[in-house]
This record gives C-alpha cells, sequence and structure tokens, in this order.
C-alpha cells in the first residue's frame, strides 16, 4: 500500500518537471523534448519496477521486518529517478548526466535483487516466488548492461542511452515468468 | 490501487498549477481565471475517467501482464494532462493549447479504449464487462469529437473548447451503462 | 481509496507552500509565521473532513454513480483548500483572502451535505447512517457559521478567523455521533 | 489507507527539495550534497516512523474517534519534515536548522507516544500490543536523546547531528518487538 503510493508518486511528480516558461507556440516546446524524452524513459522503468514489486508483494505470504527494510532500501534509490530524469532533460542528455542515471539505475537493480533474496530467503526455496525467479536471468543481464552503459556514458552518451532503452525493452516484451508461475501455482 | 494513487495525484497537483505571485485584492485573482477554468475540465476530464476506470477494474476476475502494460499506458498520456491544463490557462486559451489538449485527451481515449479491448479480450465475449461495453457508442462518439475539436482548433478554439465541454457532458449525464450491469450480474 | 489519496495529498501539498528563502536565523522563520498558522487551520479542516468522510463512506452497503459524482463535486471544493490556504497565509490574511477561505469553506460543506444527502437517500430513511446523521445540528451550525464569517470578513478578518477556528473546535471537541451509531448497529 | 498515503507523500515529496539550477558537472553536484544527506537522514526517519506505525495500526481491533484525531495529529508534525529537512539541506547544517529539526523529531516521538498510548487505553492492558511496547525503552531513550541533540545544537551541530543518526540507527538495528509479538500472537 505504502509502496503503491510511493511508486504512484514518483511516477507522477516527474510529470512537473517538464515545464518551464515556454511560449504558446508549438516551436516553443521544442525546448522541452528533451525533457519530454527523458520522462517516457523513466515512466517505462518506474513502471516495469511497478511491476516487477506487484509480483513480488502477491507473492509474499507473511512479510517480516527484513523484507520492509529491503523495501524502504530500494523505495530509496528509485525515488532518486525523478531528480536524475529533471537533470538529463534540462541539460539535453549531456554525459554526466547519463552517467548518473545509469548509477541510480544499477543502484535500483541492485537493491531490488536484495528485496528479491531476502523474500525469497523468507518463503523458502521451493516456494513458487523461488522457482518463478530462478537464475534471474534478466535481473543480471539489466545489471551487466548498466555497468557497460555507465562506462560508455564516458565516451558516447548516445551508446548508454541505447542500451537504457535495450534493457527496458528485455522487459516489457518478455515480462511474464514470475506471473505464470504465480498463476499456474494458484490454479 | 496503484493507478487510483495515479489518478488521485494527477488530479490534485493541476490545483498546484493555480498560482503565481498575486495580490491581495480579488482583482488580482482575474489574471488566475483562465487557470481555474482550465482546472475546472481536466478535474472533470480525470474525474470522468477515473470513474470508467473505477468500474472497469471492478469487473477484471484476473489481471495479466497485457492488462497491466494497456493500463501504464493509459496512465501515460493522462499524466500529460497537467502539464497540458498549465499551458492552456498560462497562455489564455491560445489555439495551439487547445490543439495539444485535444491531441492528449485523444491519445488517453485510445489507450483507454485499448485497456478495456485487452480487459475483453481476457474476460471473454460473453463476459459482464463486455455486454456492458457493447458498442460503446459514447467512446466512439469521444474519439471523432476529439478529432473534429482538434480540427477546429486551428480555425477557431472556442468552438474546440465547446465541444470539449459537450464530451464531458455526455460522460458526466448518462454514465450509467457498466454501473448497471455490474450491479444486474451481481444480484 | 481514490478519496484518501485526493484528501491524503490535499493535507500534505499545503506544507510544500510554508517556504521561500528564508535565512537560517530563527528570527528568519518569523516570515513564515503566517504561513504556519493557515497551515495548522487548514491541516485541521482537511483532517476533520477526512473523518467525517471516512465514517461516511464506512457506511455505504453500495457505490452508485450519484455517490461517486457527489464525492467527486466534493473533493474539487476541498482541493481548493491548499491555494486559498497559501493566499492567506502569504497576504498576513489580509481582508480578501479571509473572504476567500470562507466562501471554500462554505461550498466544502454544501457540497459535503450533497454528498451525505446523496448516500442517506440510496441507502434509506431507516439506515444506519441516516440515522447517525439525524437533524445534523453541527452540519447546519457550520454553514450558517461561515456564512457569517464571510460577512464580517468585509469588517474586521480576525473576528472571521475566530469563527473558522470556533467551527473547527466544535468538530474537534464533539465529533463521534455518526461513530457511536455504527458502532452500535455493529454490534 | 489515509495515514500510508500521508507517510508516502511525505517521504517522496522530500526528493523534489534536492534541486536547483545546477550545471551539468559532477562538480556542480557538491552543492546540492547537504541536501542529500539531509534526505537520506529524514527518509530513514519517515520510514522508520512508518515501520512503527504499520505494526501499531496491525494491532487495532476497531478504530475509534480517538484514535483518529491521535493519528492526525501526529502526521500533523511528521508533515513538518520535509520543510525542516529542506532549511537544513539548503543552509548547510547551521546551528539553528539542527534545533529545529530535533525539536521536530522531538515531538513527532511525542505525538507518537499518544497515539500509542491511546491505542493501548483502547484495547486494554492485555492486549498484544500493550504487552509488545512493554516499558517501550527505545521510545524513552529516543526521547531524552532528542532532547539532549537539541541542547548540544546550541554549542555544537556536528554532535546533535551525530545522536540523530545514533538514534535511527538504535531503531535500524533492533526493531522487531512489536513485530515478533503480533506474529506469535496470530499463530
Amino acid at each position: 500500500m505504502f509502496s503503491d503510493g510511493v511508486l504512484a508518486i514518483i511516477i507522477t511528480i516527474m510529470v512537473l518537471e517538464i515545464n518551464g516558461h515556454v511560449g504558446n507556440e508549438f516551436s516553443d516546446l521544442i525546448v522541452l523534448f528533451p525533457s519530454f524524452i527523458s520522462y517516457i524513459l523513466s515512466f517505462t522503468y518506474v513502471g516495469i519496477y511497478w511491476k516487477n514489486h506487484y509480483h513480488l508483494m502477491q507473492s509474499i505470504s507473511r512479510i517480516n521486518g527484513k523484507i520492509l527494510w529491503a523495501n524502504l532500501h530500494f523505495l530509496f534509490w528509485i525515488s532518486l529517478i525523478p531528480i536524475s530524469t529533471k537533470w538529463m532533460g534540462v541539460h539535453n542528455f549531456a554525459k554526466t548526466t547519463i552517467t548518473l542515471y545509469g548509477v541510480i539505475l544499477f543502484l535500483c537493480s541492485v537493491t531490488f535483487w536484495i528485496l528479491q533474496s531476502t523474500i525469497i530467503a523468507h518463503e523458502g526455496k521451493n516456494s513458487i516466488i523461488a522457482m518463478a525467479v530462478g537464475k534471474d536471468t534478466k535481473g543480471k543481464i539489466s545489471l551487466i548492461s548498466y555497468f557497460i552503459a555507465i562506462w560508455f556514458s564516458f565516451i558516447n552518451q548516445w551508446i548508454s542511452i541505447f542500451i537504457y532503452v535495450f534493457v527496458a525493452m528485455i522487459w516489457l516484451i518478455r515480462d511474464n515468468k514470475i506471473e505464470r508461475r504465480i498463476n499456474t501455482g494458484e490454479e
């Protein structure tokens, strides 16, 4: 409930950053274009995390203190996405802003993995969630990709952006493993 | 839950845009009048969507991944209403701002229709929701009206605004089809 | 859920208005004092409405379209409290800001009464909520008080503020009628 | 629900305060460092309160009016954390800002204790929550620590900050008393 609220606020406040005292011509909106693109990317990422978080939380039979802390830890890092997104948009995807964005995505990914591991440790190795997560190939690919993207951001930030979009695509297209398992498990 | 949160935030943050460093005379508030009118219009639209979304979600027996993505897609477009509303209010309903508002309403309508279709495809053609939606006459009228309003916004924006108000009226006055069906279905 | 979200946002965003580029001395905070007092008053009012709304919603056996619209109508007017609060704080309780505040409190009160009446009409005259509301003496006193306060705000705003505080006190001190009835009804 | 919403908004809006028109170099971010540190501290505190609040609310068998008011009272004081955090960050942890932060933490602690006592009075001395809270050693240590920290803030604010961090640590590390009791009570 609390997490849903935090994620809902994070995803929505980002839109407030796409502003500025622009004129009333369509051409005046061009200046907002980088902010708009950043918003789409971050909206997608927070959306993906929300969906994964939703499935993860559904799989919990009983919440304990460790899970609550791991959850807060994850929420802390994802709460930094709006300011990183704004920085990226305001400075037209400057190299440094892309590095920071990658670092935050990397930390979101790491803390989500900690949350997931904490839950699996609590639910047991034979639980539906443990089997659904399995080797967590997508999680590992994401982590490595962010790492590569951070490295590339010092050389050419467009490659990094391409990697961020690519990782988002992986999650958007093939994102039904846990879901399928939970459904099968329930029926 | 998450969607309710996002819609609640969207509807509420718009009020933050009605500000400015106005003096303490009633006459100083006149400058905020266009922003206030924009707020009423957008509050009504988000309210209508919230009500329709609420009935739609009530009708789902089981959520799947496709529905979650269709839902996020719809939430993305509706999240742009606050900035479009602000633009409209700040520039006294200038033609371009009315065009953009229409485009966003059009896209909200399209993505809501996608969400609705995804749910119907999942629930089956004989489900309560499928029968309640039926031919979705109001949805079709809205889409065509937005299209006409966008076209008119290049000529005379007041006609477009009239159309936006008119479409909102249709939904406000005759908005109990799904509701009635669901209730009948349950009793 | 949605209403709870909207009320939670309204009550919280007001705190964002207590700011300004103040120095780091305690004496620099004095300039924020009127904003802080406005915040306390509005926090109390939104809190009272939230509590009454909570009890009202608990009493509903089935939601219908009319109730949802009446609810949105009420939420619209209460959503204007933050900007009115800000205006009041920024201009040190100037007469005009007190008039506007009273008008908004009056309209919140009227629309809450409409919501309440819509629910009672739906639940029936012998329902727990109908009996709990009864003659709604406090509601009537509030309406009349706001009316008097608006009138006084043209002469001396401090009398109006005193009335606003007084009305809030009535609700804070004797606010357990519906609650008691619902509990008795359930047991 | 409402409280969860308020706490979710409080914890998230603080991140909006870490901004400023900074350049696109990493060195430009240094100016935001105090704001970032303040954010971490306040995020942790609000997180701790959310967790304690969550366990407390779980323990209630029936809500009454007094509990709702005590809850609102607590939410009022915690809602001041974002502005105090901002003040602290903007002025690089100046002595006065640390005093104010301590006063607000102290009042949050007092009002949380009032909320807790109201609930225990309602649930009875033999309830799970009454036994779980017990002597409330951590609560007492926190109150005394805040008091000492406020006193030190007039002399050396870094000692006060150290105390704030230290108190947060106590709650982070040993925070499973109520939780354990509730679980035991349920099984």
